[in-house]
């Protein structure tokens, strides 16, 4: 089973010359994830997705997909997640599946990947912000006034616990905070999605409260990202790069706080 | 029709205090890539995907798409790809249509947008990277030798270059460069799989040929991006952030130059 680096040979140019050398990279492979009533019962069970990621927490990977992705409504929908044994030997390890309880229904329109392209809306702004206003089940309580020098301390807490990172200086985080700037939860892979997703899966996995906690992403902080923190009902967004339009958008919708740029003793609020 | 960025109100935190202030954002919206045959036959068209992007350079975009995924295999397979005009007002400029010569095909394997999820292959590195190879048309001419100077001008030449995130902050970039570093093209958009596609689609769309050029990217090297590299016949790709493991695999197994960490006078050649 692929771990989450990898080792390797490189050519490294410094000072003007080139030299042999070892390195270590971030490991990416592909993730199917399954959903399915009953463990072996292959006419009720649908290839959801595959997603390029970084190989760890992969049932977490799968249940924060699942649920901010609208295709389960609670963690409770499902009876467990595992790696999936009956696979080729060189699968082992990037197959999961979840398994509906049994008087949970697989309703088709729940898990198309791109819910926004159902023929039921059309292809705009307006309308992908309408998608995930239809997919809210918890109201955001507004986070009020942010505290400048917890807000500015997160990101070197992040960093000090990425593991990965300090070996390959090639992952994405997102790490949990709660109010005073405590780190709850921290999850690293290529995807900046999985990052997301593993924290959210994990939370719920863990019965961790999310509506009173601060979410701080690696890189910049798109649609998606905010679709999946407003999706978990998580009060603040920060992000170490720039927002977009939409998520901008989508965040004042929600009530939700998105807080960009944060480097230094530099952020913005949006 | 949306534009590349969008202007909104904020809130800086700097110097120890807050202060309202106007900043610009990248635009991200929505958009639809549509497959057909004729110009208004409903029955053959096909809606393959949406993607979230920032507006401009969309044909482009969707050339490129379809060409590095193996949907088309040579540009000339289409008439033509536009904007569709019979769309709602709110969806006009968010859905492009690719028009089909008449003499080709639509073959319903090869618009599978995860290609490697197709049950003929298993779930692994190994099959991601055998996807790829079932995929080339282009052999890649070895780059050979690296010009440490031309290489480490390239990232200051790309952020010249680059008009939208000079005002955001928060958009990725890929860059075309010939073997002594002139820059040839140069596309953006805040997602870097975009920003590739939209640059192989201007060669294509330009008959340029790639296969003496070098391609940089802003962020890190995963497989999608070296991927659209190998389809696309270019023998090197560098970028300013880290490869990932099988990123590198599939570089060594194609003949591709991956370059990784270029930033001031240091760089790892993979």
């Amino acid at each position: 089973m692929p771990g989450p680096v990898t080792s390797t040979r490189i050519l490294r140019h410094e000072n003007g010359a080139f030299q042999d050398a070892d390195d270590i990279l971030v490991t990416e492979e592909p993730l199917e994830i399954r959903l399915g009533h009953g463990p072996l019962d292959e006419r009720k069970e649908f290839r959801l997705s595959v997603t390029m990621r970084t190989p760890g927490h992969d049932a977490e990977l799968a249940l924060g997909f699942l649920y901010t992705e609208g295709i389960i409504t609670a963690p409770d929908e499902l009876l467990r997640v595992e790696h999936c044994a009956n696979v080729k030997p060189e699968e082992r390890g990037n197959v999961v599946r979840a398994e509906l309880r049994p008087e949970v229904e697989l309703d088709a329109a729940r898990w198309q990947r791109n819910f926004y392209t159902t023929s039921s809306c059309g292809v705009c702004g307006k309308s992908s912000l309408e998608a995930v206003h239809a997919q809210c089940r918890l109201r955001i309580e507004p986070w009020g006034t942010i505290d400048a020098a917890v807000m500015t301390a997160l990101p070197e807490r992040m960093r000090e616990a990425q593991t990965v990172f300090k070996h390959t200086g090639g992952i994405h985080a997102a790490a949990l905070f709660d109010r005073a700037g405590k780190l709850l939860l921290l999850r690293e892979d290529i995807g900046r999605h999985n990052a997301v997703d593993k924290l959210i899966g994990a939370a719920l996995h863990g019965r961790l409260t999310t509506d009173n906690c601060q979410l701080l992403v690696s890189g910049r902080a798109g649609f998606e990202l905010v679709q999946k923190c407003v999706v978990a009902g998580i009060p603040l967004m920060a992000a170490v790069g720039a927002p977009s339009s939409i998520a901008v958008e989508l965040a004042r919708q929600h009530g939700l706080t998105l807080v960009g740029f944060l480097r230094g003793e530099r952020f913005n609020v949006y």
